[in-house]
This record gives C-alpha cells, structure tokens and sequence, in this order.
C-alpha cells in the first residue's frame, strides 16, 4: 500500500437520525477533506437517499471546509450496466486518494448490508488502495429497537432478505412459512404485494413495518393497522423495515 | 406512565471498541445517574462479558458520581432459572425507577439480537414503567467491516443463527447446506464441532472467523487458516462471530 496516497473510508451512517452516527464515523467524517454522498434514485417514485445521509452528516460534521461531491446512482436492473456506475463513481474517487487526499463515501444503515458502497469500495481495493469499511447501526436494529422488540429467543435464527428480490423469484412464500423471524428490507417495488401475502397469511399480529425510522417521521403499523394502512405507506416503501417475528 | 417514575433504558454498547458507541448511547449514559451493568459467564471458561461493556462505556463516559451497579447473570440452561435471574435484575432496577431515577442498563452487541437485556426489559415494561431500547452496531456488521465483506449480494438473503443451539437440535447443516449467507453467533459451547463442519464442508475458503471484533486483539481466520487455528482460537471462541459468505 502507498502511504502518500489517501485512504478510501466506506462510512456507516446509520437509518437516519444523526444521534445514531458512531463516535468513530464522526471522528472519520471530521478528519476526510473529500465526502462523496451517493444519490440513490427509486424508479418508482424518485425518492432519493442523498438527502438523508447527508442531512445525517451535516447536522454534526461541519461540511463547509469540505470538498462535497454528489453521485447518482439509479437502481439499475441489469449488472453489467449498475456496474459501470460503480466504476464511474469509484474513478472520481481515485482521482481524490491519488493525490494523496481521504475520501469518505457515506451510506445510510450498514455499508456490510446490501449497500452500494462495498461494489465501489472493492473496484478501489483492487486498484491498489487502502480501504476501511466503517460499521454502523443497521435499519433492522434500529426499527426492533423503535418497536421495543426482541428480534429471537436465544434457540432462533432470523432471516434477512431483499423482499423486491425475492417475490422476483418466487422464493417469498418460502420464507415466510420458514422458521424464526424475518427481516425483509428492499420492499419499495413490490410493497403492496408483499403487504397482501402478509395479510393473506395471517401474519398481522407479529408483523411490524416500521418506516423512516428514526426520523421525525417515524411510522410503525402492527396488528390489525396493517389491513388499512394509510396512502402515505405506499408512498415511504422505499424506506421501510417489516419485521415478521417468529411464530411461538 | 407516570411522569414522576424513572426511564429504562436498554443500551446497546456495540462490540468493544468505545468508538463504536453511538452519540444517543453517549448522551443517555452522561445522563442516567444508574448504570446497570450485566455479567455474563461463560459456563465453560468463566470469561466474562462484564469487563467489556463497562470497559467500552468507562473510556468514554465519567461513572465516577454515578451508581453502578454489577449484575452476574450465568447462562441457565434451563428457562424457568433464567427467568427467576431476569426477574431478580428487574426488580433491582426498578427499586430506582420508582424513586424517579433514570437507569440504563448496558449490553454488548446490540439489544434487539440475543441480548439478555431483552428479557429484563420486558418484564420492567409490563410493571408499568417506560422502556426505551437503544440500538447498537452489532457484532456481525462489525466483524463483516474488519474483514472488508459485503455480507450479500443484493438479491441474496442472509441467515443469522445462534449455533449452539442448532448443533444442538441437529439443525446446522442443513442451515449451512441452504442459500445465502449465514452469520453464526453464540458458539461458545461447541465451537470445535462447528469447526469441524466448516472443515468437512470444504467451507473454509468462503468462511471468516473473526474474534474480539473491534477490540486491540482482534483476529480474523479464514481460507486455510481456520484448518489449523491456534489454541488461543478455541479459548476466545465466547466472543466469535464466524461469517459463511454464499456461495456463488
């Protein structure tokens, strides 16, 4: 590793509310001359992340001294074409880290956890540079905690899955009749679907749905809410954690 | 709830490293006059999870004019004693709430996934009194960080297990036969036999075993490294996270 080159820090920045930034993250944020702030648009209905990792960062960590660079990434359908957003973004990094300057690219939740982050952060691993994947508090920890819940017994395994995904591929009904609690993320396609089969499946009274959670906006629907849930549910799929605890 | 009466909080600590603490968890643990802080040991090597919850808060925040106060929790194999121990705890920190003190009540890891505070939150909850849980960085993302992973893919599910308890039910390897990838904690008790089974399965490539996550001995074994891990491997194996990527 060339030390006069900068590192690249993939930044946790947690489900939104800045107090559930990491003493280390603020610490990083604080000391990257570079911020990179992906934009991430949903097809559905242009609702975008940008705001909301960066709203996280900027209400603790003064920017204004700070190169800032956005970056838009769509929720591609087809690998090959996401893939050349990554590297485009990743490119536009490197120009920062080859100059010797730190770059900090923020995601909300866990860069670990379905997070566009780790595509860009292994092209700049591979081209050579020193690369830090910085842990934050996950959506799903947060929404249990919000909701007061115990996500397993101490003998039960939980299930995370991109729900879009896989009503894609027919597994979802699986799943759901599997063992242990499920934490289905990634549900902004297929909201309304996934929503029907939970009421179709009598699962209301262990579903939680939580949206924006965190944010002044938090919303949770449990029980019997979830047969009439309000327009505005549809509308914040993108940003929603169901949480289907297991069956005892 | 009444006013007068003081809140519970259940704080999640994170996994070691003072630095991974959220600002929310900083702030409420300045503010608590009464820090319950719970020892857990293991029944096969007497380690001990006190010194790290404290550890990581003491760096951070003055407990000096606070109370503190040390809880032993073993783990009980059987429900009902575990219940009675929960029931104790509870009722110690409740003393406090009712004359209108504030407690909060730390735990390594975060509080939603396999934390005893859970149970001794619960049973202050239905006494009336206000609970509020504080989400942490889990273990899991933090050893997928260390070790620089995505855990999936983004159309790929992830299961979570506490493996003890499916080597006991006989039940692991058809979790490790099945897709995704799979995050295996609370593996004290039969450590070597999981081992084993990763080693047989021919695994090991796509397997990280990482212990101590984020404290000055971390170590993270993976590829060949885990058919001949060290003895001091097998000692630590109460704070290991082992991560089976999926396999592509």
């Amino acid at each position: 590793m060339n030390n006069s080159k900068g590192t690249f820090y993939s930044v946790s920045t947690g489900p939104g509310d800045s107090e559930l930034l990491t003493l280390q993250a603020v610490h990083i944020l604080k000391n990257c001359p570079v911020i990179f702030c992906p934009e991430t648009l949903s097809e559905k209905n242009k609702q975008s992340s940008k705001n909301i990792a960066w709203d996280t960062v900027n209400k603790v960590v003064n920017l204004k001294d700070k190169t800032v660079k956005f970056f838009s990434f769509t929720m591609e359908k087809e690998p090959l074409q996401a893939r050349q957003t990554y590297k485009k973004a990743a490119s536009q990094c490197i120009e920062y880290l080859t100059k010797g300057l730190d770059v900090a690219f923020i995601s909300i939740g866990d860069v670990s956890l379905y997070s566009t982050a780790g595509h860009v952060a292994s092209i700049i691993k591979n081209g050579g540079f020193s690369v830090r994947y910085i842990a934050g508090v996950t959506s799903f920890s947060q929404a249990a905690c919000a909701a007061s819940l115990d996500l397993a017994g101490r003998d039960s395994k939980v299930t995370i899955i991109p729900g879009d995904a896989y009503i894609n591929n027919g597994e979802l009904d699986n799943i759901l009749e599997s063992d242990g609690t499920k934490i289905i993320m990634k549900t902004h396609r297929y909201f309304k679907t996934l929503i029907d089969l939970i009421i179709e499946k009598n699962m209301c009274d262990r579903c939680y749905i939580v949206q924006k959670c965190s944010m002044k906006d938090e919303r949770i629907y449990n029980g019997q809410e979830i047969k009439n849930l309000p327009p505005e549910s549809y509308r914040d799929s993108y940003l929603s954690v169901i949480i289907i605890l297991e069956n005892k």
